[in-house]
């Protein structure tokens, strides 16, 4: 196997997936991603972290050369090698490969390393990737449709938030906990979202008062964004598998199937739909 | 140029959205407000207030003489002053620049400044207003359409609210922290809509099976409401848009199919559409 | 004005929603029910009990007199007395007016005032009643029709609180708060229905494992249960609007609006609908 | 009446569902596992426990030679025995039997008596079985069609649950109460699905900007998968609905308009329905 061959082998397998071993590559890629993020996870506790301390390094540098190694190789097998290193992909796997060295020099650019998760996205590679690139398109394209609907509530809710979270400073104030308006607009959206951790609650009746103004907020927002989003959806998809908008020469019925090559309701051939 | 010539020059940079320095005006204004409360949470913030005071103070005046200035300016340039004055945005500008004035007299009128939020409506004259109106106006008539619906739900929900803070403050009472039957009710409401804040939670056994009813409730609440939003908003939906807007010239028939060639009242032929 | 005219009178103001007064009695009467529980409310502050007791009290009598006189004029002036007292709103009304003669005897009965609010649901007399009925039934009708989806869901999450709420228990245990299988079902529902008060959270890992389950559960729950509510209340409007089943004898058009007497397709008379 | 007799009868009453005492039997086995769930709760209380503990444990071994002796008795009137032994509720019944007898060398077993619920789902036995099992597999299958759309957000919820964990992680530190990164995304969860206990808030200023992030993202996420689900439970009722059942004899065709006369395929006339 000359040069030229084993780049072509090697990018099938780092590149393609396609392929059994070029799969097999993806998910152990991923694999590594997420072991290195176990490590992180396991090194954040202090008792593993004290015990363990050697074991951990020596994985995440484990870790490191893997990753080095393999965005060399990608680089290496790569047809057109300017192009990955500048596309999305190529500036993530470098970034995923660095955060160790820099840590040499920063210690906390440690936890650069969450930026390896980014990769997982390439989870949709293995799986079957069109189908689901289709229907986060078909997502991404109904939460479109409905973005000016969606903007009128935000900005509804923001302006509530700055509001409520105004009002409840004024009458809590700093010796009920409220001590500026950063944390009482930090307030105001703990309770819109109905999320109520309750480390600041208010103390005063009229407090109160503005407290349960707010949660009723916040349950009519939840309740009619997911009208408006529902509706949207429900009508985009309607619309996309809603019949050929053809008429029967003959007898003049519509709604044909998308499919249909003859009227459902007199036999006659339908004309055919050319685009 | 002469003072009239001055004036529409101001009215239209002022008061237009349509040309270039209209837009900038608008964003140049929007973005003075927000500053302006973001210096209001700034000056909230204890230490910060301590240290730069002074600074605090010059910059509330300079965006009040701002506001002022550019109200008057409004008066000058506008062709029928009185109507503007009357108007909501007038009463709302003259609003805007007073808190400080006031506060002078009396220092906690200081909060009224967030009246200046209100000011924040206008941008939804730079962003393409017609459109975002039409869809705050479909939301208004949706919301209007279901709302004896809705109504029927608050009114469960309000009789509810009161029936288990009363049951929760008799079964509990003051020795767990539900001193009356205000913040009992306020604990239904808090629990109702699944906020949850922790400062004050049922003790006994039968408080804890009152809880758990009045979360189910919430729940349930939250469900179905969304539910009759939700085909509210579909229904009106599919109502604008299945219709074909032709009004039958022989009866005066409207709401006719899409595809609908002859009235289904009269029997006429209708126009036909062309577009 | 004799007798009888008298009684016919006091009917059509006290039972009678039509005439001005009778509307008129109906208000005045749901007012002194919320004052009656607002009174309630306010006795049950212990600083306004301390320095009002008279007051309350005395109030408390004259309410409980006021609706003790109407319960009996309703008994007097009713066409079938016996009819009216063993009605459903007779039994509320006489329930009513008891509380404060009980409590003479046995003093927490006071909180049976609460009864009182039952008598609001006249409310739906004064505004226009049918509507708000059908729309009630409507939102019965759809419940009722999505009832066996839900009891599977709802039996579904009855034993995975129970589970969920055993297996946190035997992880946790009491050292940590899970006193017994009471507290910790009470904890899988506060857990599952995303209220979180916080009174009562796992501290070990595996027990915040289980915790993470059980809110993603009450996550995905929440999210199912609202679209089968929501896909039920849309079908259900559909239904009740769809089209009239008629089929055009001459070109077989389907679909026609439900007032149509011709076909929008060709013309043609539709057969009518008799029913 | 012989042995075969007995054990035909016998097989009617403990496997039927149709007769009144196959019937019976079913409610008096539910009943009996609900209250061996119930005695599991009361033994779990302290106080209940030390006072009546004799009567507890006499009650557990009765609850348990009842159940030892159904299954007995079920292997020895089945049909079948090995195929109903290896069956799924034939391991269930087994496993329901044994908790105590384990709990003699383990104590801690005594829990796995919750494995006893799950007989529980013989309710849907005595219900309507087929319409209830029919209304599972449609939310099933629902389910299913919308998994891959769900999947996607999964995914991308919990890319962002790690990500934001390790975020507050490193902004906020085990000085307060983040400890590793185990309890960070514990916290990012109970955040985003607003769950909020309060046990573990931030306390910095950029902290709580990245808490307030995560909430919104929680509260987006919950519109926008319901809006998901509702719009494929809509779909999928409507398709249900709206093709006759009907394969055309020439090509086979399916998904018939309700109205169809003619296969849309071919031109064939399709079999009429008359029902």
């Amino acid at each position: 196997m000359n040069n030229s061959e084993r780049r072509k082998l090697l990018y099938d397998i780092i590149f393609g997936t396609d392929t059994k071993f070029g799969k097999l590559f993806d998910v152990i890629l991923i694999s590594l991603i997420l072991a290195s993020y176990l490590l992180l996870m396991a090194g954040s506790v202090k008792a593993i972290e004290t015990k363990y301390n050697q074991i951990i390094i020596a994985f995440e540098w484990a870790f490191t050369i893997i990753f080095t190694v393999e965005y060399l190789t990608r680089i290496y097998c790569s047809p057109r090698p300017l192009k990955y290193i500048t596309s999305f992909y190529g500036i993530v796997d470098l970034i995923a490969t660095m955060p160790l060295y820099i840590a040499l020099l920063f210690p906390s650019a440690h936890y650069l390393l969450i930026i390896r998760l980014v990769r997982v996205l390439r989870i949709f590679r293995i799986l079957r990737l069109n189908n689901y690139l289709k229907d986060s398109n078909i997502l991404l394209s109904s939460i479109n449709n409905s973005k000016r609907k969606i903007l009128v509530f935000f900005l509804a809710m923001l302006i509530f938030v700055i509001v409520l979270g105004t009002l409840i400073y004024i009458v809590e104030g700093p010796k009920n906990g409220f001590n500026n308006l950063f944390i009482s607009v930090y307030w105001a959206i703990v309770t819109m979202t109905t999320v109520g951790y309750g480390d600041l609650v208010p103390h005063t009746v009229l407090g109160k008062g503005i407290a349960a103004f707010t949660m009723l907020l916040g349950y009519c927002t939840l309740v009619v964004t997911t009208g408006i989003v529902s509706a949207q959806f429900i009508s985009d998809a309607k619309n996309r598998t809603s019949s050929n908008n053809i008429k029967c020469p003959n007898c003049g019925q519509v709604d044909h199937n998308e499919q249909a090559i003859f009227c459902f309701n007199c036999g006659a051939e339908l004309p055919s739909l050319k685009k």
